[in-house]
């Protein structure tokens, strides 16, 4: 383990890793936490209720079968749950590794943006493939590396 | 960025707003845990296997549709996925941007109340709308709140 | 509340309760991580494509019924999302606590240790319950022992 800086020094917010961390942490939850109105949205344009006691909010006559738009924008929402959610620990933990502050920075920015890429591929306005694959594989890679660092550094 | 005090300061269980946050966030994520024996529960009940090694189990005699009861847990505990998981980030880095101690312990107070209430009226006691939709609002413009407070102060 | 050690010095690499708290947490990120190619591996290997952009990536002549092998995996992901997810906090939070080391250090090597095996026996090899209702509740109850020390400690 590095003589380096005491992990109190590493989570401040004076700290660029940590601040830029929370900075697309905060950025990557808000469009998290969006994928839920956005899947309002739908099931009131296509009348589509999860629920009996919905349908009147949807105006719903039937429960019906599962809605294609909404089934993608709740597949989208997965997506971000089996990736966004894990990144939240696994970047914390990397400021604590005290990274390269360049390096560890444009990680956080680029994979926030392969994020809000992936959602928009995904649920917005379908890109024919490569394109998902491509966006997700970068947070992917870049949260696995995180992890994979951690692990080298605290073993 | 405020002069004020330090992170570490901040992180600290003696400052209320950090124990506060870790009390309810603890709460929350028993609450959180819960949903899995209620599914069980509900398997049992309705001898309603996930997986066929699970049907003697559940004395099941047949794999069958997924029962409506399980379903229903299913959602909510999905929806607590959706929503507590990513509170559990923003809130630890709201309590990052010192905010006013009053207003920062009534929030998790009042979101954490938001998310029992949410799976008393969709899992427990199915309420009529907008039962289920105020809970889910309340807790969301919550989580919402406290995100956009940490971008503001990162930023 | 005891007079013990403050926050900074429990969220420091050089206690080991912290550091083995990351260093297995980092290693569920990993195992976490890794549903997801499983997952792409069986899609591709039963070509079952989950959107129709994807149909062309694994070899899909039609979209068909979702295939049990893949919904087996997304199952074992998602008992994922709902146990490891919560246990990244809970653990976090569960070192400010200041357990005794030994004790806390073994709970988390014992809890990852579940948590593979999970994984094992669900979808890498199905081996009869009770095999996996075990390595679910041995995980399950350890991260609630933790969220209760949490609540006893920080009420």
């Amino acid at each position: 383990m590095s003589a380096g800086k005491l992990s109190y020094q590493l989570l401040d917010k004076d700290n660029p890793v940590f601040s830029e961390f929370l900075l697309w942490s905060s950025i990557l939850i808000v469009k998290f936490l969006l994928m839920a109105p956005l899947t309002s949205l739908h099931r009131f344009r296509t009348k589509s209720a999860a629920n009996p006691e919905d349908m009147i909010v949807v105006r719903a006559t039937e429960m019906g079968a599962p809605n294609e738009d909404v089934e993608r924008i709740r597949r989208a929402h997965r997506n971000d749950m089996e990736n966004i959610l894990p990144f939240l620990s696994a970047g914390l933990f990397y400021v604590l590794t005290d990274p390269k502050p360049m390096l560890a920075i444009w990680l956080f920015r680029v994979t926030t943006m392969a994020r809000f890429l992936h959602t928009f591929v995904y649920a917005i306005y379908v890109v024919p493939q490569p394109a998902r694959a491509i966006c997700f594989f970068i947070h992917f890679v870049i949260t696995l590396y995180m992890a994979f660092m951690c692990i080298l550094y605290f073993i």
